[in-house]
């Protein structure tokens, strides 16, 4: 996630639609080819602009990663392994993004525009658990350690050690007495020191227990979590949003505004073949095996470059190569569906992460749905192969989870009512999460227009805009812009 | 409220219902006077446990100070001046409780059993701005500094301070070689310094411009709000929650599940008369001016003390003296309502408050609706005098929010639509906002059962209970408690 935040930052250049100028020609007909993020863009903003514009879809709902897994979800997987979701009704889990800086402009304009209602996604809990085991040395190692004990102790500890200096005179020369006096004061305030030996001690706010010793916190690695103001996406971090019910009710908004047929669902796309005339698609329909032949004017493939690269397109040698060359990251998630909200009710925890160095990523509580009965956890995040656990059977996936977060929170064994695993590197029409790197040279050459086809899904994603569905949406908008442009050189 | 902090920490202890043994004879009648939220806790509760129950509400709708008000809400001051609310559908203020934190088990759990969904409540948001004037010296004074901004620069300052005393060897006698180079690692990261120079310079997470100078901002004030652990309410601050739709939704969940005959409204109450047998009630319909005489076996009074003290009832001397001996706060609090979220669109603030000095109490944004269109914003929030504000016109206490808030926010005169205020001392039925004070003597005396009679409200949490709507519940489970103590003894 660090290497993304100096990309993060330039999320407010990027968060500007693009105004088109000139209308196209009556019935120019554009095709996208996938029914995510950036495909419903597209789709969304060419409609409006008048040309007529439609989209297909290999599975049976739109969205691609923006899923949210609840009852009757299914897929299989490739190498054959099935799963249907057994939650309750109204439990769900986001299994691609899940959160949405407020910086970013183009999925919250969406929203907005669409009308769907957000809800904020609690990104930092000063009740979550800190456990290293591993990374962790000294008394604190597999320990249960809250981030609000660790914030105050290693406040408390840090204000009176300056004290300290200060009685030493260390400062002397840096600062006037007066304005040592108006620190010291904001010191004790700030890390509840005792106002007259200004030592550090335990205090209502705190919670219960003692403090725990400097070298302790510092050896059990807590401090990398805490910093003066958020770091993960800068400036955009805090706070973050959700959609009601689900990261798809964004895809759903589109679908529904666009109107249902606009899109078609079930639509695997079989070949693309354009010539100096025109582009002529065709797909199957995945339930009928039936194919269908579709003229287009023009093209925007909006499918994740794992699939391109293996579909019949006739696009330019170096253009397929670049398609060739990108790589997708192995982004999987675990949804966990408890009886109770364990953590909720036993340890107070709402929303937020769990911090640790268990290797399942990361470990999240729902951001909705506060003390209800029922909820999803997230038991794993990651973007990189763990292990093989991909290779395993899915219940010796969640079987892995719930060992590791037994760990921290034994519950959940008792608690635990089933699971659902989503790898995307096995999901169809994915195979993989999201393009790894971010080469920009190959990035400029995937954006470029074909002939009569652009790509452009996220990892056509420009240098000016951040990753996440931010990134999917300026996608989407530098390929209307692109296919526009050649819609009206003609 | 920091006067509030010491009970507050109690919360955990009072978060338990009363367990009520033996039943009642069939037919015990008990009335319940005042459907705010004690008096409606203790209907609920007896109603399960076999009780004939039953309700009488002054006002035309059930809550008390659990008031939203929105589109058509409306009274009249004490002193004649009407109001009726011109909010848009859907936009709405709590002009009375308006946060829950997440240690406040009784009312939460009662949401939960009543069905009234909760979203998260923002009490501290990192772009909030701060704003001293007065109380402000410096460069500082009488500019909008974000608290992201004073607490990356205090924390990069500090810092930078304590690795040069160490440079000093300031903290050789206290910590190893080891433990220092571990400490400086953790300064480092957690301040933003330059890893070489150890210096504290403008970075990215925390936005554009230079840092601010230490002292100015030790100068400034603003050190008073920035803590290690949230203060307000102690551990049981964050984080907080709002009923979806406003404050009152818990009432009407009460309304809802006891069905609303059992709740009598635009009942005012004229006299309580108790002897030997029972409790005679007479009130008088608001909207027919018809008297009637109802029967009771026991009575809970949940109404206002300011009420009580006026009241025709025969409760002992040294009880009556006790209740005219409380006085109520000054509570108020002024919605505005405005064309466009320019908090949010223009300043990147969602939720939270702005911390000035600024005669104004608490102003807040709505922890609602992001990024919809139109919003309320609490312009203030008071619990005390705030010069003779409340003998103005309602215009005028509009105006003159509307003159203090545009120093921060210039936009608020040209998207200000329309506003509400609620003076809790001149709310027919209330006179006041809290008991003020906790009188322990006092508060046992006014919860002892007087013959057929006891007083339920508010004013009587015990101390054990913190106050806030907790404490209002804390009241109702006590006053239940006695009543039910007093039936089953006869």
């Amino acid at each position: 996630m660090s290497a993304m935040s100096s990309w993060d930052l330039m999320a407010g250049a990027a968060g500007q639609r693009p105004q088109l100028s000139g209308r196209p020609a009556s019935n120019t007909r554009i095709l996208v080819l996938g029914a995510g993020l950036s495909g419903l863009v597209a789709a969304y903003e060419l409609g409006k602009l008048g040309y007529d514009c439609r989209v297909l879809e290999a599975r049976d709902r739109v969205g691609g990663l923006e899923w949210a897994v609840q009852r009757g979800s299914t897929h299989t997987e490739v190498g054959g392994e099935r799963q249907v979701c057994g939650f309750d009704e109204g439990q769900y889990v986001n299994v691609g993004p899940w959160r949405i800086p407020y910086s970013h402009e183009g999925v919250l304009g969406y929203c907005r525009e669409l009308g769907v209602p957000l809800q904020v996604f609690i990104n930092e809990a000063e009740n979550s658990y800190f456990y290293f085991q591993g990374a962790a040395a000294g008394p604190l190692a597999n320990r249960r350690v809250r981030m609000r004990e660790v914030r105050a102790d290693l406040t408390g500890h840090i204000n009176e050690l300056l004290l300290k200096a200060m009685d030493q005179h260390a400062l002397d020369q840096l600062l006037t007495a007066e304005d040592q006096e108006r620190l010291k004061t904001f010191l004790v305030r700030e890390g509840y020191l005792d106002s007259s030996t200004h030592a550090y001690k335990a205090f209502e706010n705190r919670g219960e227990g003692d403090p725990y010793d400097l070298v302790a916190l510092l050896q059990g690695g807590f401090g990398n979590r805490l910093r003066s103001v958020p770091a993960v996406e800068g400036t955009a971090a805090a706070p973050m949003f959700q959609p009601i019910g689900g990261m798809d009710q964004i895809s759903k908004g589109f679908q529904r505004t666009m109107g249902a047929e606009r899109i078609t669902l079930n639509a695997e796309v079989q070949s693309v073949h354009q010539d100096d005339r025109g582009v002529k698609v065709v797909y199957r329909d995945t339930r009928t095996g039936k194919t269908t032949e579709v003229p287009a004017d023009y093209v925007i493939v909006s499918m994740p470059l794992t699939i391109v690269s293996g579909l019949d397109i006739n696009l330019s040698d170096d253009l397929m190569q670049a398609v060739k060359d990108v790589t997708y990251s192995n982004s999987a998630k675990i949804g966990l569906a408890m009886k109770r909200r364990f953590w909720e009710e036993d340890d107070h925890i709402f929303g937020g992460h769990l911090y640790s160095d268990l290797p399942i990523g990361e470990f999240s509580y729902p951001s909705c749905d506060y003390f209800t009965r029922k909820g999803v956890l997230l038991g794993l995040y990651s973007n990189g192969p763990i292990g093989n656990l991909i290779d395993q059977p899915i219940a010796e996936r969640i079987e892995y989870v719930l060992t590791y977060a037994s760990k921290v929170h034994p519950q959940i064994r008792t608690e635990f009512e089933s699971g659902y695993a989503v790898f995307w590197k096995k999901v169809p029409y994915s195979l993989g999460g999201y393009a790894s790197g971010r080469n920009v040279a190959r990035r400029q050459r995937l954006s470029q227009v074909d002939n009569r086809i652009v790509i452009g899904s996220a990892a056509t994603t420009p240098r000016s805009a951040p990753d996440w569905q931010e990134g999917a949406v300026a996608a989407g908008w530098q390929a209307l812009e692109s296919i526009h442009a050649r819609a009206m050189r003609g």
